[in-house]
């Protein structure tokens, strides 16, 4: 679980409702069925209009994304590929069959099948990197979603009030209701803002930085197997994987390699 | 037809007359025949301004290819690209002559024609690129159309809100006429925003989207006929061409060809 | 003429006038002179400050060319070209100087005099390409100016707005003229609005498509020249000549080549 | 003296004060002491935290430079460079030293200096186009300080609006004060709007302007020094240099050689 | 210290407090807690959605760096570079050694140790500029989420606003709570729009400052330590790295030389 998006999300919305409290108001009364239903089916609706409906409806596939905190576990992977390498060297590419089976990730599986298969290596580094854009493909698409829910929340929130003020301002002369009317007008604007600041705005960031830690998990897969086909010493591979991590998680695979 | 956008209009719209009814309004006061004209007048005064007239007045048909679901069948092209392949080297490249009459697509049979006639492959190659420069062109033109719309139709909202508030303001002696005066005001303004943020912004997406598929297309057609003048062997052509869809499309194609 | 921009600014104007009286508004009402001369005179006052003086000066002179229909007749221009470089290949370069008093088109007499002249190639190419710079540097400034006003009119439209509240709201003890005092201020946004969303920002597009359009020309003059002077075969040139219009276009100079 | 920048500024701050008084308000309404403070002093402060102080110190020198008419003289320059490289070709390289002491450009100077040095070719280059670039940085700087300037004047006089709405609003009981209170509360808008729109925003673009005019006589000497030292032909270098000016300004220079 | 931060940020704040007595307010009227829980956390709590957990833990170490005045005496690496280029020219690479303890900074440490140990020129290439990478990277990262919070605190200050505005209007009966029902709403704002274009958004600014100035030095080092290995001329490697300082300290240390 990613603590901060339930974090910021729940703790943000906590926040909101202290500062109802605190300015003498009632929660209650920010809690509106008819302004949720303009707010967020106005922005859903237009979503339906300007992207493919299969993507629309994967909505909550993709912010489930962002609630799981991802662990690539890239050192033992960068270990893992090490301990191919060296296998192969010693006892050739081949050998490499008998652990197909237990990798999880497809991915990396896949190269490595290309590998044992004997294929060309140009041919295995298109096909990989082919799959990795399709890949990024799709999560740019889904970034472009929430990035776009994320705009039109406000602009239906801003819809919704200025309904909401030209049903008042028709029955103006009840001036009992002037004011109730105008509080009930601004709810979208408020729901579209928050919709738009603190939840999906920040999310679409999210979703970008999931993207990008994948997409370095990938390269990491390609760079190794490509590597491992061309039989390059174990120890440049290790040290030029490395390379490909922050500094920090650096250090912890040299020193854990350094004890054994 | 593509169901997502008459989903979203309708839905939209549905969810606006809602929202008026549940907040006790009367969707008939939200009709106003001179705010629509402002509005969009409006705005349609101003794209004759910048842009070409023939190109305003194909408007429609631009927002037409927004409501068809395009369906470019691309495994069916790849696979008839292979066969023309097959027959191609079978038979040699003038065999194809037979095929041109069947081709639909004009793009295509243009450049069959081009292969049987025993053109130069670089002419070839730079005549189907500039054809599909100009189709491209021609649908940036018409996306940039639609783009300008969206941004043009709040713009005479807003314009049109200020001159009725101006007219409210200029009478505001006769008190029982200021709320009546400025809903209507307003109504441009709720107009505007909706055609922009409803309709025209997410059209001139789906309208972006269009021109990426049918680019697509067009490329695997170029793709294929040079690789068939080329005498290319037809399984390493239909594996290109596979390489150019998406993952999930790519699967349903060799399924299908493991069961011939 | 450009009918577009005649039928948008002065359709967009009558719907506006329409607007006002549907409105129940006096369009006299809408006249101000206090308020034209702060938004546009404030517009211009600004655009001396950014712009070299010259310039400014010279905006009616931009304004006035998004009037004119160009009429390049490109088919032309490419079977003059043709001809040109038949009687070439004929009767020798020097031939061509009988033609140049013919040529009303500076740029293409500039160039073919230089062939005349038997100037080497690369400097006629250098020489032309810095001519076609220059005109285009030129455009673009132009465009600049036309942009920036677009974008400075509604700015000094709501300062004038700002200014006309601040004086209504210093003597707002006389409730009589609060009313009145706002519609005056409101004035400006209005003008500055009106001259952005229907004047000067689709202007500012047509000069951009008008610059377009005169490269294009030229450049067809450019790759004309050189190939004349390079001797190329005239049915060759045609054809690349043709290549750089639309399609529509094209087949127009096919259809009459063949006809002749 | 740059006419456009004080008629600019003093037309449009003229223009304000008829607006006013056409208006019916009194322009010595418009001047506040207190919104000067908060609008000017906030903005300037706020420049104080993003860049370094020497150079939010020296805003007075930039400033003055989009006042001074910038008098490169680049025709008397090229025909300067003309000499020198006549000159150079004829009695060679060392000649040049008698002439330094004249050369009023610092740049030049160096350039010159440097060629009489017997200095590498490469190595001037780089040492010229260093300065140069430097020099573009020092005016890149300086145009964002005044950019930045531009963006904070609004920023801080909307701050001021708020600050003054509040003081407002916190004795709104006192109903004689209420249109005072936001006359003043909104003259921090207006000054922050007429800083950033009439003056700071078009001054940047001057400064734009300006670096692109030095930029361009640098890049002259540069050229002419280089051609100088490597012993090209006068007549070439004078073409060469001319065609890095404008058309209407190259054929001044082209005439007056005529004359000659 | 940055003496120039702190100038902005107290000055700004004690400008805002002169325009509120100076207005008639008071100070203390402004400050609510209610109303920074809103702006502060609610901005927090976004950042939380948005960026990894303890980047944001970490924000206060960022804006530390935005005080410190950085003092990288790029004079003083520059002669110390040339000092062990001499050296290492005199007395071999390995004599370097002795000087590792004495050097503060870890990247020049580690790059002499590199050149020490006798690895490869490109690999040392590589992983020096692999270092630089990863700490712009880490200060992009910092940058971005300032500006982040500069971005959500007037967004939060707007929500806190139309929160504000909810409660008033739902009590809009009790007519004396009105105005400062407002007034409070509109604190929100203020706070927001001061920590975005006082505090904020400049120290984003500053922030990139001083990434440039880090990355300079670091520029300077790696230059030095390839110039050391590759055995260049002591003289010329200083010339090289004074011509990456701004002129006025290059001037310095040239005058400094000349004096020794």
């Amino acid at each position: 679980m990613d603590l901060g998006v339930i974090i910021g999300i729940l703790g943000g919305g906590a926040l909101m409702i202290i500062g109802i409290f605190w300015g003498g108001g009632n929660p209650m009364a920010f809690f509106d069925p008819a302004s949720i239903v303009i707010t967020v089916g106005g922005a859903l609706a237009s979503l339906f209009v300007g992207h493919p409906m299969s993507r629309v409806l994967s909505m909550i596939t993709y912010l489930r994304i962002t609630l799981r905190q991802p662990n690539f576990q890239e050192e033992r992977l960068i270990s893992q590929l090490v301990t191919f390498s060296e296998k192969a060297r010693r006892e050739g590419l081949l050998a490499l069959e008998d652990d197909l089976e237990e990798l999880e990730d497809e991915f990396l599986r896949k190269g490595i099948q290309l590998v044992v298969d004997g294929t060309d290596p140009e041919i295995i580094k298109s096909i990989l990197y082919n799959e990795l854009n399709q890949i990024q493909n799709r999560h740019k698409a889904a970034a472009l979603l929430i990035d776009d829910f994320s705009k039109q929340a406000p602009a239906f929130g801003m819809i919704g009030t200025i309904l909401g003020l030209i049903i008042m301002l028709a029955r103006i002369e009840d001036r009992s209701t002037i004011g109730k009317g105008m509080a009930v007008a601004l709810l979208t604007t408020f729901y579209g803002a928050l919709l738009s600041y603190l939840i999906f705005g920040p999310l679409k960031k999210k979703l970008d930085d999931r993207d990008a830690a994948e997409a370095l998990v990938k390269e990491i897969m390609i760079e190794g197997i490509l590597s491992i086909q061309g039989g390059d010493n174990p120890r440049i591979l290790e040290e030029k994987l490395l390379c490909m991590l922050p500094p920090g998680r650096r250090e912890a695979v040299r020193q854990q390699a350094a004890k054994e």
